[in-house]
């Protein structure tokens, strides 16, 4: 009966749907969702913030904001993007309801129907749903434990017969590929970009999550690295740092595409919470966030080394994975014509999940390979969960 | 230097940004501003909510949620649903990021550049924004003190050359008009639209606020209206009687448009916050809601008397309005050839705003009228506020 004028048709968000469906149940061992960890939430902390709000702020708390946001988180987290060596000069900031959000203010802005975006394959399929939902051509670059390979890069450009609207890249701890990117293929990627106008969309929701105090210099990101002509739309995420349940993230890039964003994200749901500004801006003060930070790492790097534990003792060869710096992610790799499609049947049945190769894949082909999330999972369930994915794994090598 | 695929332009999107500057100051008596009171959240009421949640809700309040809505608050909105008198079966509901949330989504599900959409004229400028910044084609029809005018409706339909993708109508306390459509105009607009395949989009933001229990009878939706072969998308909101900082919607509709609504939601936002979800779902039980729906209505009621009273006292003849029923707003209507414009210059200068009329017209020309808003106003404010604007009406008329 209804007519739909707009396409909004979307594997990916097909796969999303699905991947909800599968990513949890009762006595299931899931390496699927790539959530933080409900145990982890500081939730003391909110209360004592909460507990501690003035009258006149929990009225604000209630009320109508600012569609660029409330003024005391855009503030902090320009602090804390300065802190990262972002530019102070030439960008706007704009708080965004989750940075999936700004993700999808970025495609409206951009992209009709047909245009062009590259992406890392594999890539974060939360992206790819937004960018096919809104009618984009993807293609996806492969990357190796460097990150994008440039040569191919190069070779996707000059073999399309269109400029690509903007290159999507996720430098830092991927999902789901668990690499970080070198300073050298950073370095590389930004000449190669350097005069070319090709937008680079650069999503970094996870470097706050490195094991390794030493790996914090790893993570400076691409937009960090001044002195190449080459337009960065930065977005971050409170998801991660402090819990997704707050929708909060935001974009910083040029004024020109800071003002349309504003303007469609007036148009998406006209400003961000201000309750969830109000207390994320407050956690956001060091005395909260440097400390939940330096507990966040270590619980995840204890999983992170159970589960690379785990991996040593039980996988059989031709399986290959790149041990994650930081981030909730393992991406495992099979010989070709093995299928992780397959393999999820099998694990299911022996009540273990995750996250299929393909499914990642903007091209939703590649299959010979798997995401393991230990972000979200109790850690007696890692080495029982591995050694039967270790033993399904072996069964179809 | 960049290249914007998408027009991402209306003029009422920057009529917005000029309304939320000028809407406040320090020292305004400020009619401007369409939002609750600052002075009446329910504060004491979710502070004991947060305070009474136990930990692992809590945990949830941090962590994603279904893109649909969390499932206690689904089941609260569906039950005022069903005691407003909609229809049970073949709908479905969808919690959203705000009400303006839900109307982006469904622009977003039916529009492309240069469809058409009708509204009332005068509309809810928030709608128009949105309307326009996914290029509709906008045709305001005009509405008198009982709803939408039908034959001026059908001489527009008829003048068209395309089929209209849907007609956006605030049957109940409407903004800016402060109308209540009556009871005979919902069914002869129900018996016009029957079998006409035009689907309506009802904004149903206001219906709670009614001064006078008698009025509620008044409120029933046009979707409670069965029997007619209408396709009616019902949104509605919580910024009117929780808060706006909450940031929640909702939309209720067939299973094929809340699917499609689904995918474009995903693509938006991912999920609305479950905090909020959560803290609105203890809220929505009856022993919070009801008594401070109460408490709303009559703080209103008496805002609304004393502007009455104001009104009646010092406007000079050939001035009109609407005595509104309930919600925010009082509509003064003026001689052909006035100016609103005008007077908001004069009024400015002695420290009065308001909104212009213009402002709500699609077509940005109508200029004879203006909006009163008296929700988020001091009651001392009002008398002395009235008689500078009365004085500055004089002076023009």
């Amino acid at each position: 009966m209804y007519y739909f004028s707009r396409a909004v048709n979307s594997v990916h968000s097909e796969d999303i749907k699905r991947l909800m469906r599968q990513a949890s149940g009762p006595d299931l061992i899931s390496f699927a969702g790539g959530m933080p960890n409900n145990d982890l939430f500081p939730i003391r902390q909110i209360d004592a913030i909460y507990d501690g709000l003035s009258e006149s702020i929990k009225k604000s708390c209630f009320q109508y904001g600012p569609t660029s946001g409330h003024p005391t988180l855009l503030a902090s987290v320009r602090q804390r993007l300065l802190n990262k060596g972002l530019p102070d000069e030439g960008n706007r900031l704009l708080i965004t309801t989750g940075s999936l959000q700004a993700i999808s203010i970025i495609t409206q802005e951009f992209i009709n129907e047909g245009d062009v975006v590259l992406t890392e394959n594999p890539c974060f399929v939360g992206a790819l749903s937004v960018f096919e939902t809104y009618g984009a051509e993807v293609h996806g670059i492969p990357i190796d434990e460097n990150g994008i390979q440039i040569d191919r890069l190069k070779t996707k450009i000059d073999a399309l017969n269109k400029k690509p609207k903007f290159l999507y890249l996720t430098p830092n701890f991927h999902n789901p590929a668990g690499i970080t990117y070198s300073l050298e293929r950073r370095r590389e990627l930004l000449e190669f970009l350097d005069g070319q106008d090709i937008i680079v969309l650069e999503d970094d929701a996870y470097s706050d999550l490195f094991f390794d105090p030493e790996h914090e210099k790893l993570v400076k990101p691409l937009k960090a690295h001044t002195g190449y002509d080459v337009d960065i739309i930065y977005t971050g995420s409170f998801s991660k740092i402090l819990g997704p349940g707050f929708r909060l993230g935001f974009m910083y890039a040029s004024p020109e595409v800071s003002e349309k964003a504003e303007t469609v994200k007036q148009a998406l749901d006209a400003c961000t919470s201000n309750f969830m500004q109000i207390l994320a801006s407050e956690f956001s003060h060091e005395e909260y966030l440097d400390p939940y930070l330096a507990f966040l790492r270590n619980e995840y790097r204890e999983r992170k080394s159970i589960l690379q534990k785990a991996m040593n003792e039980f996988m059989p060869d031709g399986v290959k994975w790149t041990e994650p710096l930081g981030g909730f992610y393992f991406w495992l790799r099979f010989p070709e014509g093995f299928s992780s499609t397959e393999l999820f049947e099998n694990c299911r049945e022996r009540g273990v999940v995750f996250v299929t190769g393909r499914t990642f894949d903007p091209h939703n082909e590649r299959d010979n390979c798997l995401r393991l999330a230990f972000s979200n999972m109790p850690r007696k369930h890692i080495e029982p969960g591995i050694r039967i994915l270790a033993e399904e794994i072996r069964k179809l090598l």
